[in-house]
């Protein structure tokens, strides 16, 4: 639980795992050969159906793009789920940086791989494959090469959705609120066929997001793990803290949540109304993580942690911007920190580990038509806890 | 360099080593009594001659005012020096909170024991001692049997100048710019005759301050270590780190200080004009402290912080209030945290580690009716690089 960055044993057993899963699948090369992409023209590009933010509004309507053909090292896949994240809202309105439009959101996305390039080894037709927060990375530096694409040093990583790709048509990449879509194979992850697509998607970005940071830590069982904000992240967070043997201390706003939390197996469910209801928790936790995707007044949550533990911001506010006081910082003695989402070799272990362990978000599956009511009930707190949008709808 | 909190080791070894010397004192009890306090009376206050600030404008007055008597665990020090830190400052003009007035600051304090109180064990009359930043705490809880005063958990520290005390006549604790103090003896430092105490009283803070959060990161000879801000604190940061092993940098806005910083034993000196200033340096520092006594554009120091590794922020700005970026803190990974002073423990050691290694603050001796004007300096940043004010001449 106490340090930082001493994981590199695990790391290692991360990559090494990976490429063991990669190498699995080359046993029978055959199979993937003898299933070819019949029907499609490899040249061409591929036409999708989306929902987009047209401007700043961020009101979504439907959208008929092109994604670039499948090249040697991609994959098609044919989305089946789509859930819906706070990142994408905060995109398309803006709230992050001047975005290109039109743009479809979506990095939490599961389906059915339905063409592959020639040099592609790792998924044949008709497997589930998902995509999270990004589609590309140099692949050649230190931090690529050590599975953490997410931190690209060269070109940095190309986000799923509102990245610029010279290869894509619509000169950014496009999200998976769709029905397909075409990506470089290593950045596709492979879905067991034990955990259902919809269950599935939201690991991509709500698992993966408070996985990795958890993980870092490595806290051990009964750890006491406060999770601050219950909505599509704080839930996984909760129920993964769980899993792993923590002892998991939930706050959140929302009185109408805590029976859920506790079902999520949280030990103690705080509802926060004031910083006073914080005082009973001060300097009890050994590590914290936030997903509230707003600033807020984080220090009396941080004061919740011991002394030379780590709390971690997950959730990005407007411009990113928080406020934090030192006065605070310097008597709690709490190391902050924030965290992204997690390199594709994580993004895999989390996946495995939750189809193995049976551990699901709590969704809602929405139709298309139903994706701007969804999003104003995310930012109104009213999901419950993951929207998911039936990919069959567009 | 990596880990935050694996010196327990250490802590146990300053513990002992604190108790050891204290034990040493105890050889002679002769030599103790001896020296009785002959001139004074034990039950009445002591007369004390200061600077006081009488308001949130800030300018000190001369002030007569009394202290306790000498308590049967306490020390009556005549100061013989006393130190100007950016603290002092900010608590007179209030911008850490409302004061009580007439208040006498300064916690760098050094000088010669005058008195002891009869179980006092640690000092005899005639002995260097000097004081810090606190001056008593319950000394029963885990942090103060630990060495750590500083964050006591029942009472808390008391401040030595400001803090509520029923002791002292004025009923706040008075600080030293002023002529004599009394203090348990526990919270008074024992200086080694091998230094100068008007170089010992900027260790008290200055030295203290910087060095506890360095220790903490246990850094390696060769490691890149960036000090903002070169005043007080930070020029002492840079000689204790370059000291250490350290590669230092240092980060300073005032093109004036490079020749200084360079001799002080800086391996580079980065003016800053602009965050782009600081662009080169982005990743390469395995820890980094910053003495800033404001509020000020945070990220892109933080930025220069190798992912995984630590930035302390020592200098407290105008209510504590700092903003800080989560776009940058998810990508740079650094871990941000505070830290107050050190406990008395530590002090000692820093103390004694700079009488042997004869790391001596760059002072400039002031008199008392200067130290208004020192203070608007300290603000200009035109302190080259800490005023010690001669005490005889309150
Ligand atoms: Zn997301
Ligand atoms: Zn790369
Ligand atoms: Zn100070
Ligand atoms: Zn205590």
């Amino acid at each position: 639980m106490k340090k930082n960055n001493n994981n590199e044993g695990r790391r290692k057993f991360i990559q090494q795992t990976a490429l063991a899963s990669a190498g699995m699948m080359l046993i029978n090369p055959l199979d993937v050969f003898s299933q070819t992409n019949k029907s499609l023209d490899m040249n061409k590009n591929i036409k999708s159906r989306g929902y987009a933010g047209k401007d700043e509004r961020g009101t979504l309507v439907k959208w008929d793009f092109e994604r670039r053909a499948v090249g040697d090292n991609d994959v098609l896949i044919d989305i089946k789920f789509s859930g819906i994240c706070h990142s994408d809202i905060h995109t398309i309105k803006g709230h992050w940086g001047a975005q290109k439009y039109p743009q479809v959101p979506g990095h939490e996305i599961a389906g059915i791989v339905a063409a592959v390039g020639k040099n592609v080894t790792k998924f044949k037709i008709g497997d589930q494959a998902g995509i999270g927060c990004m589609v590309d990375s140099c692949m050649q530096c230190d931090s690529c090469k050590n599975g953490e694409e997410h931190h690209c040093e060269t070109t940095g990583m190309t986000g799923t959705y509102g990245s610029p790709e010279k290869s894509s048509p619509t000169g950014i990449t496009q999200g998976g609120y769709s029905n397909n879509i075409v990506v470089r194979e290593h950045f596709a992850i492979k879905i067991p066929n034990t955990i259902d697509l919809k269950y599935a998607a939201p690991l991509l970005c709500a698992g993966i997001t408070t996985y990795s940071p958890m993980m870092r830590v490595n806290f051990k069982k009964g750890d006491k793990i406060g999770v601050v904000g219950i909505g599509g992240l704080g839930h996984m967070a909760v129920k993964l803290a769980v899993s792993k043997g923590a002892e998991v201390y939930a706050f959140t706003t929302s009185a109408s949540k805590v029976q859920d939390i506790k079902g999520f197996g949280a030990k103690e469910v705080i509802v926060v109304n004031a910083a006073e209801d914080l005082k009973p928790l001060k300097g009890k936790l050994d590590y914290m993580i936030s997903t509230v995707p707003y600033a807020y007044e984080m220090s009396s949550y941080i004061d919740c942690v011991k002394p030379y533990g780590f709390f971690t911001q997950v959730g990005q506010p407007i411009n990113g911007q928080l406020e934090i006081n030192n006065f605070n910082m310097i008597f709690n003695r709490v190391n902050f920190n924030g965290s992204l989402i997690g390199g594709i070799p994580e993004t895999q272990e989390v996946m495995d580990y939750c189809a193995e362990n049976k551990i699901y978000p709590q969704i809602e599956i929405i139709k298309a038509e139903e994706i701007n009511d969804a999003w104003d009930k995310v930012v109104s707190k009213e999901a419950r806890y993951r929207y998911v949008i039936d990919a069959t709808t567009f």
